[in-house]
């Protein structure tokens, strides 16, 4: 984002910096102790859910918490399911893990998009749901996701739900944990990097709702993935306890952006469903290579949808996670391109 | 240590808590960038070893990297030699990694300790070096060192060379990098948290001399054990390069503090033989349990020497990295103990 951080976050950050730095009390354990409380406590205030602060484990990022997942759980050549055009990194994950992709691909419905759900799964092992969706921004509603629990009960999928983006879900849409769905089959991963902005401070909290996967993980050597930093662990908490009248206001920035950019870009180049999560649009510009073209002629840099796999290639991405202005001569700029 | 933070690390952390907390530049590099050269120029200034910063590889701390280099270099049986009495987590990571511990014993030797060489090193891969040596304090001689090398290079060791207490060696004793002696063979794990007293921001580096373990690094996802936390590499860039008067200052409290328990403690209680480095006292007390007996006694709690394994149930060690007011009614109170 580019947006100043939340006044509590960087209180909190401060505070510490001033103070102790030394080891934590809650060093040894896997949950870092206060983080799992803070996250235990939002899922309840927000999703009407009540994880099990137990069995939370920290993690430095949602792309380590996939690839210990996929390590301790699965093999090569065992199956993904992802709904797709996906978030690159995921794609890069499973390529270089060799765990082969089972699209479940996005298609154009109406304003919104509808995901098709694959016939074989065989070899599948694992639904990796990122809902809210990256790049699409849909909002999975309680049917998509009881069938999806159906297909994972069916196939006996482990579920890892990346629900980083939860928190930037525009009304009415709602936000419903996977978890609260299929509580046992699901590993939760979030973290406040995402609605806060705090990509460097590598905090993140996996949520093991699978006891298989807990028992997996408590046999791997202790500090093997690393633990949880002093100054993560202090702005999440700060965040997810002290940041809502903060995260409001994005919210509320976010959601004018997201119509801003509907009214403003002419619908002849950009095809735009308007998102209903994130601070991203993913916009249709018909051919191949147009995010070069852009960034030449119009100084905007986005996402080439290529590298977000099946169904991106004639797509690109923008991140309208600024001010107003900026967006302003953003689109002025995108409204030049032919 | 109970001392407070030296001030230019809590200006470089509150600096950074009121700047962008968002993905920094060096995000994607193992080696995280101004981390990894930071520490080059200190070797090359300090010690005198021109480390390669492309070697470097950022971890959380020493026990993570110590458990991943034996993870991706070693299996279950293989042996790992290592200096006895040792750092108990390491006993620890050794079990439950089932690497058998291969025992390089100290013995007492005059005022100081000599470390007697394993006849039999069947079955062994790694030589885990920790200098300066925790609990003795011992800071290892060039003639010592090179008699290792010698041993490794014999039985083709991987060594992995701990050397976070390098900072705090009191002259005239001299820390030599390993790798300055066997660069190829060697994997040194080192760290701004134990000098600088920062044990909560879960940064350390290693520096990977041998190209084997490069590899099998490099075989790894990439996002499997973590990366660089923000603060964590703000917080020991500002120690190494503006840390060394507040550095120079503690050496020499630590410096008083060492002298001070060889004059304060009565030896027929405590056998002492002065550290060489660290802020550690490694005190015989001739039987075992008497760590519980003197909190009992005393209200000071010590390490129990037999959780550092070997040659450790008749010692107890003290920290004492604390101002000479505290140290002073520490050994008070540990005087009255008969």
């Amino acid at each position: 984002m580019d947006l100043p951080t939340a006044p509590p976050v960087i209180e909190a950050l401060a505070r510490r910096a001033h103070g102790d730095l030394g080891y934590p009390a809650w060093l040894d354990l896997p949950n870092a102790g206060p983080l799992a409380e803070a996250f235990a406590e939002r899922m309840a205030a927000r999703y009407g859910w009540s994880p099990n602060p137990s069995h939370v484990r920290a993690f430095c990022d949602i792309n380590q918490s996939l690839q210990v997942l996929l390590n301790v759980w699965t093999r090569p050549g065992d199956g993904v399911a992802l709904h797709t055009p996906a978030y690159h990194p995921f794609l890069g994950t499973l390529q270089v893990m060799e765990r082969p992709l089972v699209p479940i691909q996005a298609e154009p419905d109406g304003d919104s998009w509808r995901f098709v759900l694959p016939g074989d799964l065989t070899g599948c092992r694992v639904l990796l749901l990122v809902n809210p969706h990256n790049p699409t921004g849909r909002v999975l509603t309680r049917e998509e996701l009881e069938e999806l629990a159906e297909l994972a009960e069916r196939h006996d999928l482990l579920v890892i739900a990346d629900e980083i983006h939860a928190d930037l879900t525009f009304a009415p849409n709602q936000h419903i944990p996977f978890a609260t769905i299929a509580p046992e089959r699901t590993v939760t991963l979030t973290s406040a990097t995402k609605a806060f902005n705090l990509g460097g401070i590598r905090c993140s909290v996996a949520h093991l709702g699978h006891e298989g996967v807990r028992k997996a993980l408590a046999a791997q050597p202790p500090f093997l993935f690393g633990s949880a930093n002093l100054f993560g662990v202090e702005a999440t908490v700060a965040a997810w306890r002290h940041g809502d009248a903060w995260l409001g206001e994005v919210v509320a920035l976010l959601d004018r952006n997201r119509r801003a950019i509907g009214e403003r870009l002419p619908s002849s180049v950009y095809g735009y469903r308007m998102p209903q999560a994130t601070y991203l649009a993913w916009l249709h510009v018909g051919r191949e290579g147009m995010a070069e073209v852009i960034e030449r002629q119009a100084k905007v840099l986005l996402n080439d949808g290529a590298a977000f796999g099946p169904g991106g290639a004639e797509y690109v991405r923008l991140n309208f996670a600024t001010s107003e202005a900026i967006l302003d001569e953003i689109l002025r700029r995108l409204a030049r391109i032919a």
